[in-house]
């Protein structure tokens, strides 16, 4: 087996089953640098415990998961979903400050679909903007990214009305790119025709505040949210997308986040191994240095 | 039950099960003006007996489904798709020319997915591209416009490589308009942030061959391909979609065409009738005139 490439971090949710304690300690003995945490997990320990956790770790932090959910009108819930990403922010900020030098303050954001009964979906990305206006000053306060994730075309109506890179940067514009950036992840953007020239943009503008990778094949999974694949196994070509990341002057560490249930059913020593070969033969090669200083706000 | 809107054409898949005898009939019968073919029950009576079925049932011919299929690399496959493409050209022409006036010669194409292995998606787009410079002279001949149709991009990779209305514009302008339009599916392309600039930009440019429509909503079918609902039954927003449509010029007929197991299993006559109702309430209101002149090239 080779070594993990010094770029890999692991997203927690590919070993979604592991506790946290289990999944830092999984990660770290796999000999993996990174990790992207999911705030469930971190909550049922508390945040204090997990900044302790992490910090023991010597792990590098690379992203919180996950914000978001703010497409709703006016009222109490859309309230709540903001306090609710003023927390998820919050724990960024602690996170990062407790894990190892060169973790990076990025709290990704899912903007979530149409409200039931709603087929509005130009007002709910009106939201969205609008949802990261109030944010904003919150994120900046805390030296935190909020990384507006574009998702699939497929998750449209049920869970973000934001579908393209080209449509995250433009919702990103209002804002510093310090306070507001987008995720690259290959899933979700591989078939856009327009996915190079908006990776490039999103680099020129400064926005990449994570790149994340797994796999795209057919057919879907019969729950499409679980459709995910170890890089390498499925029709993405990596070397194309992972070029334009690297070429858009991304040097930070790289996520493999599956949502898969075969691979949550396993072993988290052998999806660790599995991610490790996939992402050391499809990714690896087009990063032409192993550079980590990520173009992102540094935590001190 | 109220009488189907003027504009309102049957797309044969939505009464799959029925053989091109019944379909007719029912459609007819129903007091549906119109109707889009397949190939494979057209080819299982004949071309000449379907010719002569669909001038005895009165109705207008809108559309034959489906050609294209054309991604793969030089060599024996794809020189059997192009010809079968010529053949489907055909086919178009011959029923056109048999159907009531008001038809049109409307061949939908769909690109075709990744070849077996393959993960160069610019490579299998050019390949369309090509596709249609060789299918091109014989489609102008034969009277025929060649409408391509961006698919939704959860297919990108096994069904179409040609995700957006965009794209699908951008591969058609090397063309006459006459010879090579696209056909807007509200199902396919309802995501899409661009979808409005991209439908005016379609009129425009005089691209509009065909108008679908069927809804979206979630969860998806476990197999994606068979999604599709009637009008009013989904997330989508047909009031836009349909007035933009409306705007860009677009005067002819509006096929309701869609995929769903339950749907296929029901009698066509209780399918018909559903296809109105929803039709009619979710369609018609944002269509400001009946006219049926499409801006299409017309049979004589």
């Amino acid at each position: 087996m080779s070594a993990p490439d010094p770029r890999l971090s692991i997203n927690q949710a590919t070993i979604k089953r592991a506790s946290l304690k289990e999944a830092l300690d999984a990660t770290a003995r796999a000999g993996i640098s990174g990790v992207g945490l999911w705030r469930e997990p971190v909550q049922e320990v508390g945040l204090d415990t997990a900044a302790r956790m992490l910090a023991d770790s010597g792990l590098v932090f690379t992203t919180h998961c996950r914000g978001g959910f703010f497409t709703m009108t006016p009222g109490d819930a859309r309230n709540a979903s903001l306090d609710d990403n003023r927390r998820a922010i919050e724990e960024t900020a602690v996170l990062s400050a407790a894990a190892a030098p060169g973790s990076t303050a990025v709290l990704v954001l899912v903007a979530g679909g149409l409200p039931e009964g709603s087929r509005d979906l130009i007002g709910a990305r009106e939201r969205v903007r609008d949802a990261l206006g109030e944010l904003s000053a919150d994120a900046d306060a805390a030296g935190v990214t909020l990384a507006i994730e574009p998702l699939h075309p497929m998750y449209a109506s049920d869970r973000a009305v934001v579908s393209t890179l080209g449509q995250a940067l433009d919702l990103a514009a209002d804002f510093s790119p310090e306070t507001v950036g987008v995720a690259v992840d290959t899933f979700h953007i591989w078939w856009d025709p327009e996915v190079l020239p908006q990776i490039a943009r999103a680099g020129r503008e400064g926005r990449i505040a994570t790149y994340q990778v797994c796999d795209w094949k057919t057919p879907l999974a019969a729950d499409v949210l679980l459709s995910r694949h170890y890089p390498g196994d499925g029709v993405i070509d990596f070397a194309s997308l992972t070029s334009a990341v690297t070429a858009a002057g991304y040097t930070g560490r790289i996520e493999v986040e599956i949502f898969n249930e075969e691979i949550w059913s396993s072993p988290p020593e052998e999806v660790l191994r599995r991610t490790v070969a996939g992402f050391n033969a499809a990714v690896s090669p087009s990063l032409v240095s192993p550079s980590l200083v990520s173009p992102s706000r540094q935590q001190p």
